[in-house]
């Protein structure tokens, strides 16, 4: 599916506006902001993530020969706009807040202000960039808060909805605190730790669970994590026992063993004193299964013996709230604000930056969102990251992974629960709310 | 993001696997089934999907030199492990369900037989091509028992878990019965119907509503679906059939209207009435917002005139149900039927088939999951795709969209509704309970 790459991947309407807007002779400059109109009721924050995609899609926008076929193949659209699109690339700026930053209900993560028809094309796939990275790094955020201190490895691949999803998810979660993935691929691309143990089939395919755990260890010999739960959980945990003196002889150490089924707090609580008992105290207990932050802060809270966990399909899907009500909305053209007022999706107008005040001990305490040329108190949020299409230098991963850490120990205690808090929101400045009671006058 | 084609979109674990075998010299066949061991509480039938896919990238499977340096630099794999990767191809066969049809729990959908490293390590990437589009499959059809007869296209590329996840979605719900998508890549790939409207910031942009549907009515002359929510839905729909008996001075008509918010079906009342009245009896009315099968369900029985619908997020994420209990577990090796017994995760042995039998009249009457070497009445479910590494023939999209339809007509009646129904399930042969009870005796 190489095939992601190309600028198709957008929706008709965008390429259809383009030729009105082009037959119509009209791009003049145009700003969008991407903002979430309300969190899901499980949400007490968000933290925005996916900035770094979407400068590497407008970077490489452009129509190739192939696109172009396809288009005129569609027999929708005129030669002229066609040849229009050959040497179109994204000529805009964009500013945003940087990649692990908190943010809430009706803020701006990222403006892009292009010639339009620039900025409307692109409106598909950076929305699609931007939502998904920012609601795995929401949901990855709470595994972290409900787990402090724990190894917490992205599992998700395979349940993931399709490929960019389980490369994604491996780079969001990892940004807002986890340890690693088991994917290889987000490990090679982005140096994140990788983690893997072994597989049911594994253990099936031999003649026993003994000879299955030694030929592992054998391969993997300071590294090997045994899956014990195949067949009988507490009866597999005491031949890792024998396995693990007798392979001590060879120098061969048992790093960790799995469950991944059942009563997980009663099964480590087992296996760690068979382990134990066995000297075996060193070798970890790792869990994983349909596991999300209610389940980790119920394992953590009755004090399961368990060093780390999997984390898969219920963090990459955000099982709980697998989507967020985005929107990217034109709210400046041609040096006017712009409004849109249908039923409950009406929008503020006009280009706006968020002033966060802070407590003396960095907590966040109010958000004021104003229009981007008013001056507040409070450290702005969004940054220039494009200017003329070229990006301005942004932070490797690890930097954005410590400011994701820095802004989760920066959440006043109420937003940091599991459960549904009072909503955390912005005021509005007066020249902000001035300007929607202007336009709504004059509409 | 084309880096999504690597062979390294994979579990470490996999690899880790590849590297014990490797070194025990160990690679007997190995069968292994993908099937779901629960339906969510919110569905009552499943459809297959992503076979395709699945096929694809078996055929393509390598280890690429790039792919070969990447792994090479973790520094986990012995230099011989890595060079037997270099001619590692997919070599063995696959038996599976067409695409559309429908199953039901613990019913494989797909097998794969193959020397046990192949086996083994496409396991990540088949599940995450087969679930996603199952799962996106069954949400669909669910939406197009509930709105019959009516026009419904997927609008959800933007809030899709990414690139792949937008593509496929497109794909998966033409398959399960949508009229189209709104993806133009997903038109240009597989001649999916396209369909197309406007954004709110084209009407914002403009000085009136009424100059942007006349510069879109003119750019699209025959073709153009003005949405008319941006201040006032009603008033907008005053100026469409002022502009449209403008335009037809010109030949140019108005396809339809879109509505994007409120109560749809009091809008759309209102605004039948006022294009009726104008003459605009051919326009229609196409609405979208959060829109599934239940507030279809609602404004079909409520007779709401709207002809068509916009249905996005809430499709493509399978919101209410963003993951199926999928499982690619290993039922044979080396000739001999392998079971795990984990706690709420046992799998039955052995290689299967579904026989499935039918009223006269086409209905689905019982299913019978059955060792593959038996015979039964009813017809075999599952048939060869791949052989020797090679595809058979596939059926092309169109045939297999029909066979989906034919497969959504024979659902006994208490399985086409949208309430959870009791649950529908095969019954076990003679033989297969008998190897279950004689593997649990043996073990």
């Amino acid at each position: 599916m190489s095939d992601i790459d190309s600028v198709l991947l957008t929706d008709l309407y965008e390429l259809t506006m383009l030729e009105a807007w082009f037959a119509e002779g009209a791009n003049e400059t145009a700003s969008f902001e991407f903002f979430v109109r309300a969190l899901p009721s499980s949400r007490n924050f968000l933290m925005a993530a996916g900035l770094d995609q979407v400068l590497q899609y407008l970077e490489s926008l452009h129509f190739s020969a192939a696109d172009l076929a396809m288009l005129d193949a569609t027999g929708r659209f005129s030669t002229a706009f066609l040849a229009s699109l050959e040497d179109l690339h994204f000529t805009g700026a964009v500013e945003a807040m940087p990649e692990g930053t908190v943010f809430f209900k009706d803020e701006p993560i990222l403006r892009v202000t292009a010639p339009m028809r620039e900025a409307q094309l692109v409106e598909s796939r950076v929305m699609n960039l931007l939502h998904y990275q920012t609601l795995v790094a929401s949901k990855a955020a709470r595994i972290v808060l409900a787990a402090p201190g724990k190894q917490l490895v992205d599992f998700g691949l395979r349940r993931a909805h399709g490929a960019e999803a389980g490369l994604l998810s491996a780079r969001a979660s990892y940004l807002a605190g986890f340890t690693g993935t088991a994917t290889q691929l987000a490990g090679s691309l982005w140096g994140i730790p990788t983690f893997g143990t072994m597989a049911h089939s594994y253990v099936q395919a031999h003649h026993s669970e003994v000879e299955a755990f030694e030929h592992f260890a054998r391969s993997q010999p300071h590294n090997a994590t045994l899956l014990i739960d195949t067949y009988d959980t507490e009866a597999a945990a005491g031949k890792v026992v024998e396995l693990g003196r007798r392979l001590a002889r060879d120098g061969i150490s048992i790093r960790g063993v799995r469950l991944d089924s059942g009563d997980l707090a009663a099964h480590a609580e087992q296996v760690r004193a068979i382990l134990d008992e066995g000297g075996m105290r060193d070798t970890t207990i790792f869990a994983s299964g349909n596991l999300d932050e209610y389940r980790l802060r119920d394992l953590v809270e009755c004090g399961a013996p368990i060093d780390g966990f999997g984390v898969g399909t219920r963090m990459n899907t955000s099982a709980d709230a697998p989507y967020l009500d985005c929107a990217y909305k034109l709210v400046e053209y041609a040096g006017e604000p712009r409004r849109k007022r249908s039923e409950g999706k009406a929008t503020l107008p006009g280009r706006k930056q968020i002033f966060r005040c802070r407590e003396a001990a960095g907590r966040i305490e109010e958000d004021c969102l104003a229009l981007a040329h008013e001056t507040h108190e409070g450290a702005p949020l969004l940054g220039t990251v494009m200017r003329d299409g070229q990006r301005c230098a942004q932070p490797p991963l690890d930097a954005i992974r410590a400011h994701a850490a820095r802004e989760l120990a920066s959440l006043p205690a109420r937003l940091r629960v599991l459960n549904e808090a009072q909503p955390f929101r912005a005021r509005l400045s007066g020249p902000l709310e001035a300007l929607v009671a202007r336009m709504d006058r004059a509409a």
